[in-house]
């Protein structure tokens, strides 16, 4: 065949307002509190901003409370399907840490911050990423119940399934403040569910 | 914070031996068969270029068999953990339609052909996509038995769940070869495992 039109590269490119929103974070974000409420504002900006949904994840330091990446969803702006906020974040830190395994031994132990339970995509990327740790606001019906974003077929027993694989799962931290994004991105007239069939 | 050392944009390229593969490919692929030998043969080339694990991925228009995109597991070749062989055919797609959006109304419908059945990760990524059907060889423990991958936790409806959103699953396609592409890798003693914990 010719394959002069198949693509042979895919990317994404975190938008100018990330690192402008980020400069004004602390070096170090100690508590769980100060991880979510930096996941809930970027979350909160992305939809505003129009450069994607209401989703937003960090990976940092467990134990000091480093950043080493933020992401926010891309679909949108990146044409690419698979850009969730967890996968953004997870890739970034995979790209600056030069490694596709976040939990190497001897390594810092790493987590992944997000504003909401992720889908079964990112349920598995959080899973083969290597991070020790998954730090959520909250799970439950609200997400899907006020944006009409399908999470998809999860398991009953998904936070088990993490803890047997060696990540502990931590939820419901300023619970309230991540529905209240979900809830301002629903009420949008031009709120894009993108993948809704 | 100091956001000079946070990384910004991550991608992800396929090896030249792909194109060079598939410069070997007839421009069409009517039948199942078809679709599924070139998965099975881009899967074992991987590994055996030692570009990545034995997986591959094509996205190809149903009703004419033409190729879309083609993807391998690109995991220890790129650094990222989400680019499984679905994942990297899926954004390769994308990238050359320029849309999230796989299965716009209009558009020709799309399949997804993979030699197995995707983890859980991968299973999401096809769910948003918005191709129209599933194309396995096989699905069953073979490919965790012979190399030692996690699958993650499906559900056991997990192909009704697809049903449910539009998407057609079928299997069973040249399914002893694709475990003998299995049974090759794990028979290698350099086989990485690279998301067991």
């Amino acid at each position: 065949m010719d394959t002069s039109a198949l693509a042979t590269s895919f990317g994404a490119r975190l938008p100018d307002w990330v690192l402008s929103e980020l400069a004004g974070v602390p070096e170090v974000l100690p508590t769980d509190e100060d991880r979510i409420r930096l996941a809930n504002r970027l979350a909160e900006r992305n939809h505003r901003e129009d450069t994607g949904g209401p989703f937003a994840a960090l990976v940092v330091d467990s134990a000091t409370g480093r950043l080493v990446s933020a992401g926010v969803n891309l679909v949108l702006s990146s044409g690419l399907s698979s850009t969730h906020a967890e996968v953004v974040a997870l890739s970034l830190a995979q790209t600056r840490l030069s490694t596709w395994n976040l939990g190497a031994p001897g390594a810092p132990e790493l987590e992944l911050v997000v504003n909401w339970r992720p889908c079964v995509m990112c349920y598995g990327a959080a899973m083969w990423s290597g991070v020790r740790r998954l730090l959520i606001a909250g799970d439950g019906p609200e997400v899907e119940a006020l944006t009409g974003f399908d999470e998809g077929p999860m398991r009953e027993d998904w936070a088990e399934q993490f803890g047997e694989r060696g990540i502990r799962v931590d939820r419901g931290v300023l619970r309230d403040e991540a529905i209240e994004v979900f809830r301002e991105y629903g009420a949008r007239e031009d709120a894009v569910v993108y993948n809704a069939r």
